[in-house]
């Protein structure tokens, strides 16, 4: 054990708190929002796996679990900015949009092809800087996403997860791009 | 006086409000969020401005003073992605590399030929949502800004800003990218 | 309109927002602060008035509906420390402690007499200073209660309230004491 | 080393963080709120130490340095219901309210002996609760305060404790009762 977490652990004995003082604790910690991004990756990848194995349908039907359980469309609207979409759909503030985009087969977004559809086999977020206020967290970073061929995608993600009452996080924010190419 | 707004004032004077109450409001308001975008804008066009008719030292002088009053650095790592920059230096999480990225001039940022100094005449947001959750509010949308050709170019934006305890608002996280091209 | 209202619309105009830019705002804001003890003060009162009618099992129904719609045992552990109880059972961080306060007839909290039965017709809150910090706000004051007999009795009281992700304010944290008597 | 430690690290790396990832963190923890209990008790002894030894001037000094290290003045108003003051001087939302209730003195606050001159001897809390919403903690439960006599006298106090900017903790609500005796 170290010395720091000895001095903590004297601190608090001195300071009157026991093991059974209880406490509610609202924050959102740093492993919790690198649990979430491996969470996202992973999700990705699945309904990557799942259309390719059991058709578009199949694959809609766990995106839309996926952002049920992922996003924070319940909470209200979604600062979601795509990698891949373009005007007037740039944005998608609604669940609908999100499932589109990931999916694809919704004619009021027509441009979407399924961004989750193109075989993705792996995922990995590499953090610039993490910064966590109360609830809310904001991860800035590359997000490496590699395909059937192999190939690995790089873009830049910023994303802000919330965590619920329930003590789930959300993704709040989410903007992907390419990287700029002069 | 509207019929809500009198609803409010009688249920303060039932409750037992009165108007010297003590209140302190840490919290950031869409108003105040709506004005540091302003204030971004037209600082961008300032520094422009100055940079034409004064010169880079000038310019930079500004920049710094900009980026001193509207980013969070003196608080920790921004989470900035500017529009035009490419890896290894992506991300500016220090005032250096911003400082580089609006002025160029930089020997440890050669890449940057100071996005500030384009010449830039107008500039204005347009959100497509707006997330607020304690002291820390979260745009994402448009900004198009104009050249001297009067040529608009748009990007897609996310910034974060944070309210100081000294009740000032900060920009924690900025992530600025062109529109995607099919 | 105000001039500052004026203002207000005026600078939201040149940032581009819209009348129908979604916003999510997860901010507790005075007023509804001011209602929460208005709420506070009118169930004390109601339920005095089911005990008297309808008797203590009547009463003890509506206490627990109300502490489980202004409470927030829901969320976790709530800091209540009520004016008449004693140790070692002074305070009450669980909905079973606060229930016994309020209404009595627990085995387990033979202290309690019932502080919601005592006949209470009226109440008001007076405001000494309000303190908001994102989805939680603090206040401090005094609040009158009045008796059958027409008597007031005063008490110092903070109460914490925190909005829910549904939007409701709960009470996490409830200090109530008789004034000093030197 | 734990085995959830281990776990934590593992999914640390699979996510792709690394140890110098920047990381801003505005909130606040368990262990420092029980450093700030353990602060103000022993600002308290030391007072009344050198309000015997030195006088009331040099413990007022000493007040003074102890409220703006403490406190949250210089952020606002404080809601601050002290053990033994009195209406109409109950709550102390003022710096100067606050050192008269400390060292007493002043001829605007009457009532006051100075509460941190009662030649205080020792001093510790024992939490009932602490809960934790950003970057503001409440604790609510007993502080036992010792004096020259031996005797031990146990109050029911609430603070909350906001962290500035600067990265220290300060007390924004503060409230102190005597026990209830039936």
């Amino acid at each position: 054990m170290s010395r720091s977490v000895v001095a903590l652990i004297a601190l608090a004995v001195a300071a009157g708190a026991s093991a059974n003082t209880p406490v509610y604790n609202a924050n959102i910690s740093e492993a919790e929002v690198l649990g979430a991004q491996t969470a996202w990756c992973n999700a990705l990848v699945s309904i990557s796996k799942t259309g390719e194995e059991k058709g578009q349908a199949a694959a809609k039907q766990l995106a839309g679990e996926v952002i049920d359980a992922a996003y924070g469309y319940n909470l209200g609207p979604v600062a979601f900015k795509p990698t891949l979409t373009v005007a007037p759909q740039t944005f998608r503030t609604t669940r609908e949009g999100a499932l589109a985009y990931f999916v694809g087969g919704d004619p009021n977004f027509k441009d979407d092809s399924g961004f989750a559809l193109k075989g993705w086999t792996a995922c990995r977020a590499e953090n610039a800087a993490i910064l966590i206020n109360g609830d809310v967290a904001t991860t800035m970073g590359n997000v490496m996403i590699t395909g059937k061929d192999g190939k690995v995608t790089t873009v830049d993600k910023t994303w802000t997860f919330k965590k619920s009452d329930d003590g789930k996080l959300r993704i709040v924010v989410h903007h992907s791009s390419l990287p700029y190419s002069p």
